[in-house]
């Protein structure tokens, strides 16, 4: 078989690095080509990109010449690390231009022709992409995937949707630094610290988690009910999101019930044979104190999210902990199962 | 005026050292008496005791010889830093045998006839001690404050309280390491990670802020109606105990309202004066992304409570963050501010 | 062929874990045995251990018994993470009851008839078990493996020994957490902090690379003529030791030499096909800031020594600064290339 | 006593934010004066200034306008904090219109008629100013103190300089992350990681002590004949410079001899009543593992140079380690110390 030819846009900031390492030997894929910005462009990528993760940097991206973002670069499918405003500017453009793009960009997320894709949660709502050529005259698309903290917390709650429906959630984050790019926050900051805040983060756990928990009808996605509440917070940790979640439900739940079905929640069958796709969606830990993020973050090479101190919630229904990588499924490793998906459902060939 | 003798039990620990620390040239108290554990009785303090603390071990300590936890030294009031079980079985003896003793352990501290105090917001409760003294047959009698995490949040829901009135809290903590004591967390489970359990805790933050916020009446507190549900979480902080809280009130109130409340609060005026009072006992910031422990818990010397992030909650009524210096006001200072209280209201001389 | 049964001798401590970890699915070595202390024997090793790796406790350990630390299990070869006491009572009747040690606790590597041995560097000091064997009467036998620092500075030296002769070496480590075992450094003493001490390390770093890097003559190691001075410090880093080293030579030597004959440094023929052999024994790196604990710890799985700021010394010849990861080639994982040592040579069967 | 009218050159960054904190309440002196980028000129310094200290900014400060960088503002001595190439720019035209440039940068420390001091070492280092003046034809003029790291190195050497005479030196350093300004290093550099390489710190820590330590004569200083060799860490610590060193002498010299000339080492009597000197100027610890950064740092409120571990080195004489504040006595408590200095001799009224 022939590997699908695909780009990297934004190859060298922290997101991007994560593109560039999931996409080492892929079965399906095959980078083609690597985007940066002015600053980089031209350069070999050894030598442009100030690689941060703990990985060593795969050799076939080493020799690789940066390109400039914009259409002209050989690929059919392009993954996005761009920064948002950047995202806003050229993917259209992208689009317009034939590429389909898989975007880990908060600019289209909430875009009602932009479907906002957990593979495990909503596949089938890359039926927004139809509509989307329609009304935008494109040959390609734009299809993204949601804030890193949203990833866990909505793999979650669909896995106690169809039992219980979802009322309430508030939901307070731990969040990793690597969630904030490069050079991103300053150690100063953070050493001996937390910082309670985090840009726009808040209003997008409100609000993605109800797009994707909701119902496509007639070319538009009605949003789930559920109402959330959040707190977020930058801890001093490398790689992996927690989230304190206490959630109220359509009809009483208690731990248990709860455990067991977020222990048994399968993907759909489509997409349990995708190659990034995890073997376990969700694992649930019994002990006391877990799900931690050094010691939980690789579960599943990163594409499992993690849940543990299900318990009784003297307000909600129950409260647990979520923990999920948020620059592998959470970023990079949600846009490329997102790809596979494409691929899978015929959209990318 | 002749200083009042006072005696630090369990003077070694971490926040044994904290009492240490901050009863150096106090205005009323002179330490007279150091407490220790077997291992440590019978040295020189300055040899016992591994200094955790980032100031220096002041002189007057250090040369100290470590007695055993038992009555028989000299002092009028005794500030326990002991662990729980030891506090349970030793406090009552020094009670029988005379002590005044401000315990800053959790042993009693839902006793009903041991007040739970911090004398920014309930001091009258002082009143259980001779309903405690007649019930036990003790002269002397015991008195606690709360946990480290309980002491800022009920700050500001007492703020809150009389105009609002106080239905509903959710509470997710990001506590720091000194609470634990010391050797307390292994650095290989905190560094570049999070752990969501801290043993016992979340039962104290549900419990213990109640009793506070309750009303002395006939010789027993009533509990205030409010119900709490917490999540605990221990972070890479050397000192400091943040709360992420969203509140629900009696009477609908915005941030406005709320932040103006909080800014406005003031101790009792007898508690005004007392040496170790803050003289702001609640701070509000106005910065999107403060308190944080490391810039905030040293606001007015570890004992003002400061809040930010004052804002509409999607669920309740509004969300805020609360920071407090957990072996401060949290701990050594709460429990030395209840000493002073003792002084002032003639119940130690 | 069938695999080689091994026992790991203290499996539940953090060298242990990582002794797991790397023998699962190793093509030569089926672990048949776990030991621990008395705290855990009898139980399932899954719920015994208190894991600490970031990688996730492999399927295959999670059910063994947890089995005393003493002769009777069954095993040819016994990888050893005990601590220094425990292995100098157990170690010599284990090999007296017939196992192979291969140790990587310091008891015995200065011992005259105990080869302390790093494959890429003397891998024929195995010669002296024979002489061991034959000392004490055993029909089994004690190899060891250096303690973590002095591994990657040995092999770094061993590669200029030849061309340059060393007479000495200034050496200052700035040493990983998971070399103090587990629980070990409490988090309050290295967070925002450096604990410029670790006990006894300096004089192993002193004393054990002259055994390493000396000649095996007449059944006896003669040491080289090489005189160290160290410092040794503990900082935050969870795995990595690394070692800025000012070397003086026999003969001149400049940089750009001493570079290429670190990069061109090649382990003896038989070793380079050990399973856990690294591909490059040692990497030099040429950026101006490399090598670092978190992003060249994993280089050639942990096995490669990372050497990188070769430059003059303005006292000595050349300086440089050494990585190399504590767990894996420094402890469990140069013991285990031991074992595998020890079966190319038909020492274990 | 009418106090002096100062300015704090850079006064938004983490030195100049060290100098804001250090004034508070000073003296002699009375802050009239604030000067930053052009991004914060104009604003009040609360506003424009991100505050990195873990002490609360000081009221005085807050609402201070921030003025450009340039002749103009009312004072008499000007305190720098600017970086070296600012430096290099407008403290000479400072100096031409008259002011007294008392400066942390390293633009012109190693220039031969411009003092660089450390009061407790070179107070009559000072004799430069007036060749200085007469040279470039300035009213005012301009005096460095040295880099952070040789601060503590200095003090130590220039206390068993007498003695024993000083040969060489081999320092390696463990350095603070705020001696990087703000944001200076990346959290995702230094979370569970050593950067073992500073710019342009090695070769300074090389050549600023050996001016110190020389002697002026004849309108010059004489370098000090020791010779230096640098290595230089960045790891996770806020404050405080640690220094591993490793020194020979002149004349042999043990660990007890040289401990003893360490703390028994005293100012020159003019400089041992400035307002801001140290009451010890070295502080020699005889625990194992001291000093330590985190908790020997505010020694003397960060003026006092912390020695410990002092003991055989196998290669030079003794070996021990040093630890300084690298923002008190470092850089802006030095660079005030120096300007207590300047009017302790009439250089500056």
């Amino acid at each position: 078989m022939t590997k699908i030819p695909v780009a990297i846009l934004g190859a060298t900031g922290a997101v991007g690095q994560r593109f560039v390492q999931l996409l080492e030997a892929h079965p399906w894929f095959e980078v083609t080509a690597l985007t940066g910005s002015d600053r980089t462009v031209g350069q070999q990528y050894g030598d442009g990109c100030r690689w941060v993760l703990a990985e060593p940097m795969p050799d076939y991206a080493r020799g690789m010449l940066v390109l400039p973002t914009e259409p002209g670069f050989e690929a059919r499918l392009a993954f996005s690390a761009l920064p948002a405003e950047a995202a806003r500017a050229v993917e259209p453009a992208l689009a317009a231009a034939g590429y389909a793009v898989s975007s880990n960009a908060s600019a289209f997320r909430m875009a009602p022709d932009v479907p906002l894709i957990i593979p495990e949660v909503n596949p089938d709502h890359t039926g927004l992409i139809a509509h989307q050529r329609a009304a935008r005259g494109w040959p390609g698309f734009i299809l993204t995937n949601p804030n890193c903290t949203s990833t866990g917390l909505t793999i979650a709650l669909k896995a106690l949707q169809p039992a219980f429906g979802l009322r309430r959630a508030m939901v307070v984050s731990l969040q990793a630094l690597s969630g904030a790019g490069y050079p991103g926050v300053a150690s100063l900051d953070i050493l001996d610290n937390v910082v309670p805040y985090i840009p726009g983060e808040e209003e997008k756990i409100e609000q993605e988690p109800r797009k994707m928990l909701g119902t496509l009808h007639a070319g538009a996605v009605r949003p789930a009910p559920v109402v959330f509440s959040a707190h977020t917070n930058r801890v001093a940790v490398s790689d992996g999101h927690m989230v304190c979640a206490s959630v109220e439900f359509e009809r009483a739940a208690g731990p248990k019930e709860v455990a067991e079905c977020l222990a048994g929640f399968e993907a759909p069958e489509m997409v349990r044979t995708l190659p990034s796709a995890p073997r376990q969606v969700i694992e649930v830990r019994s002990e006391p104190d877990r799900p931690q993020p050094r010691k939980d973050r690789l579960a599943g090479a990163g594409m499992t999210t993690v849940v543990g101190r299900v318990r009784t919630d003297p307000l909600f229904h129950v409260k647990f902990v979520v923990l999920s990588h948020n620059t592998v499924h959470g970023a990079a490793g949600g846009s490329l199962l997102n790809g596979e998906l494409l691929v899978a459902q015929g959209l990318v060939q």
